[in-house]
């Protein structure tokens, strides 16, 4: 019997318990489920005979320790920042540990006594950071292996509501946290760069300088810049790269009218608005444009913001309800962020039957015995209901894969790892593709952004 | 003889010196500047019997303790940050001190020591914290000592070039530290009140949310909010005022144009740019625009920022030779804003010749008997070349004044104090009138934001 401990039953971890679950009998697992909350670890484990659910407080040291003890790979699906102390036990204890998250300093401080110990910490195996990384290295490894040379990196994701559930005039609706949706974007400039050239978008322009993509099947979507993408450079080896590019995916439309949040100032998380619980939406609205005695928060908004008459924009902030003088913002000492949150939760809240719907898209750009050529590769998955979600399944199945084959000693590059070479993502997307994880590409003319070379 | 110890002896510590020396044989004063610089510290005080200048490292213990107890009264005009070490000093020495800048948190917390000791340690005594504050407060205690209730305060102080030295299409020049400029309202939301209402202008709208203001002789002024208005509430006892409002005073025009390189991102101080010694003016602002093989950076930017053909604006930009090709930043690892101020202080260092301007302008509007009424109070003064600035007039010379009518005793209010209660305003702000530092009130029918009292 191997031992898993899975710390963190929430949503993102349903499609990752079932994988486990179901191989249990096969592949010899026993399966511990810690979480804060007694009742959400021991939901996915009644009835199960390899299976349990136990309390587990990660800062509780001595619970934490004899569970990590009892295990021989530990899961960690809790937010990054508390995934040092299980690091830490995992080292002390010999055991492997398996996480969706970005690798931190602290995390990747470990790695050489993780290595000594022969022990494989995998992080960034979830959906992005995750499969985005196992795709584009996979192609980009392909084309470095016949002697191409990369010039154009682009890759995006988002997370969207599947098409049938699609049923307002923003197509989006909250499929995961809401609070990062609203702060999306938010600490600093985006950085990339087009053809050699710097970019720098600050992020009271961020959802004005978007792009466009076409899915096949799916219609057009939008992209706007992520923060970071030139970090990319180093981890995929893409030093001389000329265009480097990373992005979130949302429907045609939600940016500009988004825009008009940032403008006025509303996603502001810095400082709480007095009396918050007691503002009307539309009072709430009326904070951020100027005083008048007698015109209409509409027409304010209207010149403030310079929408005309017949922007659909406007059809996008009646459906939200903003302007409603009799609704209550309902939050104590609420920033502005916050306020905005309540409001947009009203209705872009899931519906029962609502399924959601992961889009990912990579553009790669190569030069190959003197010829430029493009690839596009593309992946849609949508949720089979609100608990296997698109997002549960894209996040937590290349987890539980990773996981069994590290057991299963397939993986043994030992150390804090992330799934970049060809041993590791090759197999784990093998088998994702029977999950519905699928990328579709298309090879072609490189395009790029100069595609007639004028002045170069 | 009295001893007055001066620490800093920059720019704004001209007239401040000239001032106590002039008194010094009338007054018995002996005078010690001290500066990090012994040259800069001895350049006022050749030749004249009661000064000296000494070399003072303010973080040399045995220096900073020694000038201290040589004296009766310190001023330090250093940066804010550095007050505390003499402030300690003064505590425990027994000496009185005077600074032009804000009252932190740790130099309110000696406030009970220095009561006990019987010292006075005047602060915010400059010329915005200081003129604002007892120019203000004259007014505000005149309207409530005949029963006024107040219903409006706005306060809007900048420091200008003179009319005879406004040669560029900005109506600006550097007076102050540059980095300050370029760096202005960012930071957090601008809030305040307008008939009872909170408002809210996040740093990407600040410069396009401007009111314009009159002075006679001299024309109109812009104003752009500063950040926190509110904290006058409870320092000029404001509580349930309906409008409180505190700007930034440009010539009009200016904020439109800056507004061009906040929405651009130039103004960003987090951050560095890559090889940014080597970038040209035009390669610089490129950064900020999307690539393109074909487009120029002008018709970019026009696009971008929705830049009409015929707008003013466009002359301003090419006055500053911002898409020029040839010209380098010049600086290593420069922020956007460092790159900026750097282009700036080409077209806007102060000619040999030029004066600056400083203007200020309060708006009081109170209720007296069931009638409303309005002053408007307003302070316009220039230097007299680059050595006697308007803005070393008007923030050395209230620190002067106060320090002698400190050491004379007119001034014994003990403690951690600035300049709000009428026996330390109406004898200092009497003698500024000496020296060209007037306030011209116009009394008039209350206008406010609401006169004809619709909605209320």
């Amino acid at each position: 019997m191997r031992n898993i401990l899975i710390i963190g039953a929430g949503r993102s971890a349903t499609s990752l318990i079932k994988y486990l679950l179901d191989k249990s009998q096969s592949e010899n697992l026993f399966i511990t489920i810690g979480d804060i909350s007694l009742n959400s670890a021991q939901k996915f484990t009644e009835g199960h005979s390899n299976a349990k659910g136990i309390l587990l407080d990660v800062f509780n040291d001595k619970q934490r320790v004899e569970a990590v003890q009892n295990s021989d790979l530990v899961i960690s699906m809790l937010p990054a920042r508390y995934h040092m102390e299980v690091a830490k036990d995992c080292l002390k204890y010999g055991k492997h540990l398996v996480t969706a998250s970005y690798i931190s300093k602290e995390m990747q401080s470990l790695n050489a006594k993780a290595k000594a110990k022969e022990l494989v910490f995998m992080n960034e195996i979830g959906l992005d950071p995750g499969i985005d990384h196992m795709s584009a290295m996979q192609v980009i490894d392909r084309i470095r292996d016949k002697g191409g040379k990369m010039l154009l990196f682009e890759s995006f994701t988002g997370g969207l509501i599947a098409p049938e559930s699609d049923t307002n005039l923003w197509n989006y609706k909250f499929t995961w946290n809401p609070r990062n949706v609203v702060l999306a974007g938010q600490g600093g400039a985006a950085e990339f760069i087009q053809e050699g050239r710097n970019k720098y978008i600050p992020y009271h322009r961020l959802f004005r300088r978007t792009e466009i993509i076409h899915i096949d099947g799916y219609g057009k979507f939008e992209v706007y810049a992520n923060r970071n993408s030139l970090k990319y450079r180093s981890v995929y080896n893409l030093k001389d790269i000329l265009t480097l590019y990373r992005g979130t995916i949302r429907r045609v439309g939600f940016s500009k009218a988004w825009n008009f949040f940032v403008q006025l100032g509303m996603t502001d998380d810095s400082y709480t608005i007095p009396n918050s619980e007691n503002l009307t939406y539309r009072e709430y609205l009326n904070l951020f444009l100027p005083y008048s005695p007698t015109d209409t928060v509409e027409l304010k908004l209207r010149h403030n913001l310079k929408i005309d008459q017949d922007d659909l924009l406007w059809e996008k902030l009646l459906e939200l309800d903003i302007f409603n003088g009799k609704k209550l913002i309902g939050i104590k000492n609420a920033t502005p962020a916050q306020a905005l949150q309540q409001i947009l939760m009203e209705k872009w809240t899931l519906e029962e039957d609502d399924k959601d719907m992961i889009v990912m898209y990579h553009k790669f750009g190569y030069e190959l015995e003197g010829k430029k050529y493009q690839i596009d590769s593309s992946m849609v998955i949508q949720g089979d209901d609100q608990t296997y979600t698109a997002m549960a399944k894209t996040v937590g199945l290349p987890v539980a894969i990773a996981s069994l084959k590290i057991l299963n000693k397939e993986i043994k590059t030992y150390g804090v790892q992330l799934p970049i070479r060809k041993n590791i993502y090759d197999p784990i997307l093998k088998e994702l593709e029977d999950y519905g994880v699928h990328f579709i590409e298309k090879e072609g003319e490189y395009l790029g952004y100069n595609p007639d070379n004028i002045g170069t």
